[in-house]
Formats: structure tokens, sequence, C-alpha cells
């Protein structure tokens, strides 16, 4: 496996799979079934693709249980509850990720009483401030810039061309993708016209374990008290997350979506690309809202919700339907009220 | 003062404010009705703040006039008119801004014939191009690239890793947040097909005082002719303004909205979050325009707007309701129809 | 023309077309009719801007047929059969773009085994990883990243701050403007809850020859195979393009743009500012998306779409069109529904 090189049945027991045809059938890749060969495994996740897969030739598969017995494709297969799951262990195992360069590179900055545990990995131009602290194996990118007093815990990743302001606080394992922008002020003012000013904003910005944020995308700090995603929250690229907002943990937060200040997100919550909500509103655990939704009032826990304004995913369907079927009637039902109008 | 310490009737003071309560009480820090302690002063802006209120252990709390007998909760009060303008003076009083480290940076480049007025502080990793003006007190942070002949005017902040094009026009306190883009071409082309080509944009962009562009957003320059955004105009995150738009003095515009090229704004305009503008229209003064709304039409001064197409939002909330009460009968409306078409 | 100076004689035979009125006439610059002065060309594309013609003091002007014998406005005018082409021409010859400085800043860093051919211009602070190759004639702006064994084809420009990931493919001429992110990984997950793992990503992402990211888009690399975007496609500013998706040739793509995972669009396909597409969906060639339009099926080639979901665009403005005739009646239609129910 450290060459990154398996058989059929040495990768049906990395995964937890079942194997049927041959156990010793070498896996050295992972690729599409359209593009697979001999050598390498391939996955079938959805109906849709059972002409690939018929036609496929890669040397084995994985798929879940009601594909086992498809006619046609390759012999060697491997069945699992959830193949994209194993395609991910699959792919771990057979092109592991390349090791960084430990050590920091002469033109990065690292600031006064700035300190790390174990081995660190700061490439070209990074910029680290003052009495920044850092735990075992972190990797900062070329160019990115950590502002004085932040902390990461282990195993974070800092890409290129990211910046957190001072004061952040991350835990293990977060993952910053190039262009994110962690802390900064968020837009609030007080006062109006030309008395405008800017709210200062104190508070901090927190990311628990295993926060992912997603590139280009932002976090605002918060004015007084945190901005806080929990553990496990994922969110997209070019997201916007607005000061003294707090999101749960393990919520998937699909691109470009835009959540205003201060609003609160439960544990759980997908929402998905180009959603937006409005500031100072709770959503509950479990809440879905779909794709361009416009969100601008609470939503209950496991609540399914689209649209604008966004309400029961169900409802709108419903409307939609019935009023795509009034649509074409306008004629008549105006003569009817005319009628109506002139039996008064 | 200096030191981040007031008492409540100096802070009263500062704020323009009407105090109850202890005028020694000490105040230094400020924070959330939640979070404050004994040292604290908080404020209260809403009504369903009230139960937090009651509950806090703040020493002083702002508030406007008709929350001020409210019972329970902190006695030293000051009675405010904006309590979130109150709240922003005294966060600049007690927490004041770290200064800067003014000079520049060894690992800075500063292109021949670039010249500032005063003191200036430019971070590590900077990059100012030739003959760039800079008034006084402008702060440039790390990685940020200033093009050549941008001038900038006094007390200007470029945060770290934002990109001005050459020949941008920056007011006096003008500031960019990290990863703010300003000046590059726009998205332009003439001719279709394999015969498409870019429109050259040899115009500039002009930002007047007291302009902020928040995190990752993007303001072209002009084609020909330039972009400009009036003094006092906010952008908040990850927003589009193409080439050519002029916007006025003193708008708002909330994350992620997009303006097409060319397209002009009036004064005191206020724009939601993800709404977006066609090219070449015209909004008037004091224009409100909702949260996700889609213009694609000129919009009258004074006017308020929402949903696609955009049009008066009383209008639209009517259309709503009406349609809303109309989809449960669309059965009976079919069958009315079907009668009505049998007996003509 | 070396010196930017033309005659309206000759710059009538650059653009091809026909010229009424003084071919000596020097012409030094290219201006909007409000702005031209006696030594300027300028241009009119739409009736709107009739009476800036009448007023205009330019000296030329680039017009198409059916404006030629408009009354009033300069004499000397050059009839062409795109006046928005012509004039891309002539501000290419009367302004043209400042070369570049050639050669590598001593600030840049170069991995060990990159490579490029005849003259290269690579600004201060930019990093090349390893094994990078480009071709002639490339710019690499301030603090762009480009990572390992990237290959860049002849006369790309990658400006300042973007992010390439290692292993993308460019073609001849692709620019990347500043803040654009290239080849990261996508949002793709596997398991849920706390065992939701991320799916490596080890395809790479390829931009093939004249295609162009605007300022701050992002383009992911595809999971397993490539992120393609096809010859000549544009892509505004603020656009995400997600893991695995194909693009074909010559689409534009307006600023923020959202395109989820594995969806397939096909060649010149107009897609307006703000749309968003599910994931693993096919759009047809030629078809056009409209503005904000949320699309969730699949589009045929030719259609025009527009709304959420997004359906035929006449059938979408039908429909509208037709509830805005019944939200008035609806008072009316309960009362005869309410008759009916009671006659039934």
């Amino acid at each position: 496996m450290a060459d990154g090189r398996l058989t059929a049945g040495a990768l049906a027991a990395l995964v937890g799979g079942e194997l049927t045809g041959d156990p010793e059938m070498p896996v050295a890749g992972v690729a599409s079934l359209e593009e697979a060969g001999p050598g390498d495994v391939s996955f079938l996740a959805s109906a849709g693709y059972v002409p690939q897969l018929q036609a496929s030739r890669a040397g084995a598969v994985l798929l879940p249980p009601r594909f086992r017995d498809v006619p046609g494709g390759p012999l060697t297969r491997i069945v699992v509850g959830d193949p994209r799951l194993a395609v991910a262990q699959a792919l771990r195992a057979l092109t592991p990720e390349p090791s960084p360069e430990w050590g920091v590179h002469p033109t990065a900055r690292i600031g006064r009483g700035t300190r790390w545990e174990g081995r660190i990995a700061v490439a070209a131009g990074a910029v680290l401030g003052e009495v920044v602290r850092l735990g075992r194996d972190c990797r900062v990118g070329s160019g990115a810039v950590i502002g004085d007093r932040t902390v990461l815990g282990d195993g974070c990743r800092v890409d290129a061309q990211t910046v957190i302001a001072p004061d952040t606080v991350l835990g293990n394992r977060v993952v910053l993708r190039p262009g994110a922008r962690v802390g900064q002020e968020g837009f609030a003012w007080a006062g109006s016209g030309a008395e405008r000013r800017r709210v200062p904003h104190r508070g901090a910005c927190q990311l628990d374990d295993d926060v992912e944020i997603g590139a280009n995308a932002t976090v605002d700090r918060g004015s007084l008290g945190r901005t806080v995603l929990g553990a496990g929250t994922k969110l997209d690229n070019l997201v916007h997350v607005a000061h003294n907002v707090r999101i749960g943990a393990r919520c998937l937060i699909l691109a470009q979506v835009g959540i205003a200040g201060t609003t609160t997100i439960g544990d759980d919550v997908m929402i998905g690309g180009q959603a937006g909500l409005a500031g100072q509103l709770r959503v509950g655990d479990r809440a879905q809202l779909a794709a361009q939704s416009g969100v601008i009032g609470d939503i209950p826990a496991g609540a399914t919700v689209s649209g604008y304004p966004a309400r029961d995913h169900r409802a709108v369907l419903r409307q939609s339907a019935a009023l795509a079927r009034l649509a074409p009637l306008v004629s008549t039902l105006e003569r009817l009220v005319d009628t109506h109008a002139d039996s008064d």
C-alpha cells in the first residue's frame, strides 16, 4: 500500500466490502467508468451510469448491493454500502496526497513570539504575525497572511493567499482554501447619511475542528462576541458569512450562499447554492434550505424549505402546480368574472 | 480614556446621552447583554432583547428612551437616541484600534517615482508600482498590489492581498478589505463566436472619499470613461460592480450584489444582499432594492422594489397574497370553467 | 500608428468602414460621446444615445448604417457593421497596452525544473512551483502562485494574486484576472454526520485556448477526471465552477453564476449573471440562460430559459402575465367559488 498498489481482495478488506471475482486482480488507480483501464478500480453509484458500467474496461468496480448482478462490465466487483465513501478510501490508499515540504521557506516572515509544535510547512512569502500559536503538522501556503495572536490547532491547512485576521481561533484540522478571508470587519453601520459610522468589530472569529472554508469565501469577525462555525461544518467557494453568525456542527453550505449578520443556524443543516438568509434569524437543526431560496423568517428544525420567501418545499410545489393550471384559464375566468359582475 | 477606561458619567457625556444611576460606575469594556460583566457597558436596541437585559450582569447599559424604565437588569442606564451609534462610540473609546507599525517593511517593493506624505505603513510583501501617489497616514497590508500611477488620498487603508490596478483614483479614507479587486478589465466583448474580441478597457476606476470595498469584492475599470463610486458608499463582501457603473454617494450595497455594466445608481440607495441589476439601467436616489431582487428596468427615485423582475414591493406582496388565496381554488375554478365552456 | 495617432481615413481603413467627411481629420484618442473632444473618435451603437451624438464635440464618430444620416453632431463619420468591434480596434491602435517588463523579478521564486520558451515577465513575489512549463510571452503578476507540473501555452496572462493548483493545463492566450482560483479541491463529501469525509480530488483542471477567468472566480479541479473549459469560453468575476464540470467552446458566463458538480454545458452557451445550475445536468449548444435563473433540469440545445425552475422563457412570460391578470380577480373568484359550492 505504501507504493500505491493493492489487490482487489485487499481493497475489499480496506473498504469493508464483499468481493466477487478475482481477489488477486491488481489495482493501481481509481478512474471513472469511461476512463478506467484494466489496472483501475471504478465505481457505480446511480442507475443512470449502468451503460457506462457495461462498457467499462475497469479491472474492478465498487457498487452498492442493488447493482451487484448487473450483467456486463467488469466481473471483479466489490459490493459496498456507500460506493462514494469507498472511492474516497480507495483514492486515499492508491494516490496518497504528496507530503508537503516541511520547514519554513526563507522568504516567509514569522513575527515575534510566534511558536508551533513539532513540524510545520510554511511556503514562500507567507506572513505570520506576532504571538501566533500553531499546533503540530500545520501547513501554510504561499502568500498566506495570519494575523497577530491567532491560534491554530493541529493539522490545519491554510492554503495560498488566504488571510486570517488577528485573534482568530482555529481548532484542529481546519482547512482554508485559496483566497478564503476569515475574521475581517463586518458590514455594520451606525447613524445614517453623512453621519454614518462604521461599527467597530472587536469580536473574533472561531472555526472549530474540521471546519473547511472554500476558495474566496468570506467569514467576518464579530462586532461584540464571536462569529462561530461548529465542528465539521463545511463552506463551499464564495460563501459569505457575516458578523456574529453562529453556525452549528456538521453543516454543509454550498457555493455562493450568503448569511447576514447575527443569524443562528443549528447542527446538520444543509444550504443549497446561492441561497440567502436575512439577519437575526434562527434556523433549526437538520433544516434543508433549497438552492437559491431566500430565507426571511425563522426555519424550524427538520424543515425543508425553498423559494422566496422560503417556506415549506411541498407547499411551494403545490402552489406552483396550481398556478400553472390556473394561468391558461385566465381569459375564461375574466369572462366569468365579467358575467358575474353583470349579473350582480 | 487613554487607558481605555471611563466612568458611566464620562461615557454618557461622550455619547451625548442622559444618565440614570451611578455616574461613578467604572466602564472598561463593551459586550453583549449575555456576555457583559460588571465592568462592561452593554446595549439594548430592540424589544426582542428585553429578557436578556433583565438577566444581564452589565454594569451599565445604553438604550433608547422607550426602554428607559424597563424593570429589571442594570440600574445604571444611558438613554440615547441611537444605541448602535453610541455603542460604536463607546467601542472606539474603550477598545481603540491598535496603531499600525509605521514604516515600510524591508520586503515591500516600492516602484520608481512613488511618493507619500508624512508617515505610511507598508506591510511585508506589499508591492507599490511606479509613480504611485499616497496622502498622509495610509496603510497597505501584506501582499497588497497597487498599480502604476494610482493615487490615494489621506488615511486610506488597503488591506492584505488586495489588488488595485494602474491609474485608479482613491479619495481620502478609502478602505479596501482583504481580497478586494479594483480596476481590472471588465467583461465586454465585441464580435461573436470565434471572432469575439475583448473590448480594451482604457478607462479607470474612481473611489471617492470614505468609500469602503468588502472582502473579495470586485470593481472593474471603465472601458471608455470611469467606473465611479461616490463619497461614503459602502460595498459589502463579494459584491460585483462592472465596468462604467456609476454609483452615487452614501449607498449601502450588501453582500453578493451584482451590478452589470454602465448602470447608474443615485445617492442614498440601499441594495439588499444577492440582488442583481442588469446593465445600462438608472436607479434613482433613495431607492431601496430588496435582497435577491432582479432589476431589469429603471427604478424611480424613492421606490422600494423586490422580486424578479423587480417592481413596487407592496404590489409584489399584494399579488403574492392574492395568488396564495387562488391556488387552493384551482380544482373548483377548473370545474367552473368547464361548466362555463359547456354552457357556451 | 506607432505613436498612437491616426487620420480618420486611416482609421476607416483599419476598421473596414466607409468614411464620410474629412479623411485628414487627426484622431488621437477614443472617448464616449459626452467626453470626446475634437481629437477623439467616439461611437454610437443604439438609438438612445442619438441626443448625445448630436451634442458631441468628437472629431469623428463610428456608427452603424442606420445612423449614417442622423442630423447634427460630428460630420466626420465612419460607417461600420459593428461599432463596438470597431471601437475595440480603434482602442487597440490608439492606446496600445503598455508592454510588460520582461524578465524575472528578483523576489519571484522559480521552482526546480521549471522552464519557459523565449521571454517571460514574472512580477515581484510570484511563486512558480517545480517542473512548471510555460510557452512564449507569458506574464505572471505579483504574488501569483502556480503549482507544480502546471503547463501554460503561449501568451498566457496570469494576473496578480491568482492561484493555479498543481497539474493544471492551460492552452494558449489564457487569461486569469486578479484573485482567480483554478484547480483547488472541490466540494464533495462521502459518508454523513460525524463520519463525513472529503472525497479526494485527484483530477485536474484544463482551460483551453483563449479562456478567460474573471477576478475572484473559482474553478475547482476534478475528483476523478478533469474539469474542462473549452476554447474561447469567458468567465466573468466571481463565477463558481465546481469539480468535473465540462463547459464547451465560446460560452459567455456572466458574473456570480454558479455551476454545480459534473454538469456539462455545450458550445456557444450564454449564462446571465447570478444564474445557478444544479449538478449532473446537461445544457445543449447555444442555449441562453437568463440572469438569476435556477436550472434544475437538462436544457435542450438552442433553448432560452428563465426563472426558477428555469423553463422556456416565453412560457414564463406568458404565465407571469396571466397571473398578474388573475391576482386582482381573487375576491370575485372566491365569491364565485362560494356560490358554485352553495349551488352544488
